[in-house]
């Protein structure tokens, strides 16, 4: 029906609204080009009608109205010196604010999309569920049942009364992308929609090249989108702190002043990413600042350390809305996969001698560090870099502090060293600054609460789904060729 | 014929020899994933057989001889503490080494090819030919009548006597790639292959997504095809002094030791590309230093300041190798396009206040350059990098440059200011170190000079080919977009 509307195939300056199943379609896409995209975000809504979930944000508001109102928000951000973050648990914190949350199926994206809705920031989820196909195609699960994105989105609506719209596609696909953005205009756009592994990265060429198209490409056409449909709404990217390798020298946050030959420069960080994976938030960083600079966009850089926890307030509100909890050695983290691996009696896999020492965060931390990012927007032409991690440890210290905690609770907690399947180094110093976020009010959880709080205890509860055969490592840094020996060996097992 | 041979299609370890038109076909590629690739290799070789092409070179040799032969010449090269540089003009200076040039049919590949042919290295040209595409899309042209490459390489072969293999193809495409590799076996592969405009990448969306694929998959695929199938062959990969941006500090060569907080490292030299072709060549870099180390790879990066020249020894040696000269906006770079510009009249057409600071160097050098970097290969496992470019000008310097040699060979050439298409600093601190390569024996050609033996001269007799409403600037960094308002007025002229 509307696919073969005529005006999608011609330019037409000022189409004519239309109707689809009694919603009042957005106006027109800008351009052309943009007009296939158009009738594909049409069938992302149909899928949500069939799914039950509420169309009724789709209206088209009064767009000249809405923008004012969002400029005249922003406005007041701006003018707050030092915000009152005091209310940011109200249900009312990210009134006005309309955040777009990019791979809002996976594991932060979720939370994150959670938290903001529940504290009233009006929320969309872009994700075209690739997430999901890496576990299908090498046979993953996460230790946690979780449910489909349509029916977690119309669960959340039941419990909490707030809508979440929902975009499935590919932000590699432009057209897709703007018009979802010409769709729900966002005044942020939280960007979780990259390939986040690092073995996968290099477990062999395809993924290899999969990892860097897929993550730098979507990043350059979300600028896009940004600089032609929303020229105000705030980048707020996700990088890694794996993006600044581990230097002989202190980590700053994004940038350093450096003296030279008696001459004084800040310059960006320099960066040693240690997989193709580390490698592609490095570029995307690059680009962002190019970008910003010359777009004069509002940019956040996100360098986030480890995640761990699978609990926050609003996952847990419902068993339909949990969030996943990956333990395989490909996009398990080092602390799940130390947790599951003690839950279920199988010994904690050390890689190498333990030294590598990384920041962590509690996943309760990653949800509200998204929220302030939200709460104080860059400048036109400014991107701000925060280094998102509250605590560092070595490997070996995570493996100690498990020990203890998971006694507590009954376990018997073991450590085995297996060889290293990366190249890296295993001793090594490392200090690492986060104080901004935390002088922007980030009050953090401390692992050795959370290990008990929101993690062992949980796992325990969910530890008959373990599959023993994927904890141990499968890919190897040295080893990644272009038929990779790994998806064989996943398969055979 | 050989496209339908039934082992093309399935596997098989250990396929029989087959001979096509009288030629014996190189041993089968090793992997079931190549096997088409080697069907387009043959497609290439049938191309250059019905271009009259001598194939003999095709015929396998023993590859194990071949193989200790390139080791023993590598030792001999690693043995020489000071390598005697007197012979690097002889016929033979290059005896032993295979040289693939990747981008081969293009500016500097082309000059490069030639110049390593006729001095004895054994030369296969890689290359899609996209550069001319470029062209034809944009209605640019050289104003030097270029020859098709297969007619290139046959006037090279009768003027010479010295046979370039011609593979024709895209590096993006593994398979083709790995055949190439399989087929040739390089102990060294220089990689030009890149779309190497700063403007054309910032036209559109699609050519900004296009430039940082096709640049930085085609280094990754690269990589890998050294890793698998030539794990000795030393990548001399094609950077660019824009990689550093414009610092307030001393650019050093790659590497920069950091004093911070009372501690020391020295660490990638931070990066600010200024446009995405900038940053596709510094993810290069980033990508290959993770390569290097984790593959034990031997590579070295050029960070290559602003060529400029036309005439080589060997592209001067006949007619139909005379190499391109770009003097339009989005190919033609400052120098070339400011002395076509005073050949045929025009003011030079200085960006802004014209205190651009950059590094030039002559194109003989860039051959030069070349030839000192595959003969000093790096260890396995180090990424050299040197700062390719021989001395310093301002745009304000080139253009007083370009007025006084003009004014010697009777052009009266005048100097205007347009308003700066791209976003970059006009007034900077400038000051970038490139001893490396002059330790390694280059000597350098100078500017003033060149620009009345190698330039002026030769553009003077071609000026009745100059379009000159390609000459003005046509890329606005900041009107970059989906739709390009670049190609519309270009094709509006």
């Amino acid at each position: 029906m509307h696919l073969k509307s005529p005006w999608l195939t011609r330019p037409s300056p000022s189409p004519p609204r239309r109707s689809i199943a009694g919603i009042t379609a957005p106006r027109a896409v800008r351009r052309a080009s943009a007009k296939k995209s158009a009738s594909k975000a049409f069938s992302a809504r149909a899928a949500s009608v069939s799914s039950g979930v509420s169309l009724s944000s789709f209206t088209a508001p009064s767009k000249a109205a809405a923008k004012a109102q969002a400029r005249a928000l922003r406005t007041a951000v701006f003018a707050a010196d030092k915000p009152d973050r005091s209310g940011a648990d109200a249900k009312d914190a990210g009134k006005g604010q309309k955040v777009m949350v990019i791979g809002g199926d996976g594991y932060c994206g979720w939370a994150t999309a959670l938290h903001l809705s529940n504290r009233g920031y009006e929320v969309a989820i872009v994700d075209n569920m690739c997430r999901r196909t890496f576990d299908d195609q090498l046979g993953f699960n996460s230790l946690t049942p979780i449910k489909g994105i349509h029916e977690r989105v119309r669960k959340w609506e039941e419990v909490s009364g707030n809508k979440i719209e929902l975009f499935v596609g590919d932000i590699c696909d432009y057209e897709f992308l703007s018009a979802a953005f010409e769709a729900f205009e966002p005044t942020s756009a939280v960007h979780f929609g990259e390939q986040r592994s690092a073995p996968y990265s290099m477990m062999d060429r395809t993924r290899a090249v999969f990892t860097q198209t897929n993550n730098v490409m979507g990043s350059i056409n979300l600028m896009y989108a940004i600089k032609e449909y929303a020229p105000e709404c705030h980048l707020i990217k996700l990088g890694t702190m794996g993006e600044y390798g581990t230097p002989n020298i202190d980590i700053e946050e994004g940038y350093i002043t450096i003296e030279h030959n008696g001459r004084t420069d800040t310059l960006p960080y320099p960066k040693q990413g240690n997989s193709f994976y580390h490698l592609s938030k490095c570029h995307d960083s690059a680009n962002m600042l190019m970008c910003t600079k010359t777009w004069k966009l509002r940019t956040t850089d996100l360098n986030q350390g480890v995640v761990y926890g699978v609990a926050t307030e609003e996952t847990m509100m419902d068993p339909a809305l949990i969030n996943r909890l990956d333990y395989d050695a490909v996009f398990g983290t080092a602390l799940n996969r130390f947790c599951i691996q003690a839950a279920v009696g199988h010994p904690m896999t050390v890689y190498g001698k333990g030294g590598q020492t990384r920041g962590f965060l509690d996943i309760r931390d990653t949800v509200r560090c998204i929220q302030i990012a939200c709460d104080n927007p860059a400048d036109p032409g400014e991107m701000r870099v925060y280094n998102q991690f509250t605590e560092q440890f070595s490997v070996n210290e995570l493996a100690a502090l498990i020990t203890e905690a998971g006694k507590k609770i009954g376990l018997d907690p073991k450590v085995i060293t297996v060889p290293n399947p990366r190249t890296e180094l295993e001793e090594h110093y490392y200090n690492a600054k986060n104080s901004k976020l935390q002088d922007l009010g980030l009050e953090p959880h401390l692992m050795s609460d959370a290990l008990l709080d929101s993690l062992l205890n949980i796992i325990v509860e969910y530890k008959d789904n373990v599959d023993q055969r994927l904890i141990l490592p499968g890919v190897n840094w040295t080893e990644s060729a272009s038929v990779s020996k790994t998806v064989a060996k996943v398969a055979a097992k």
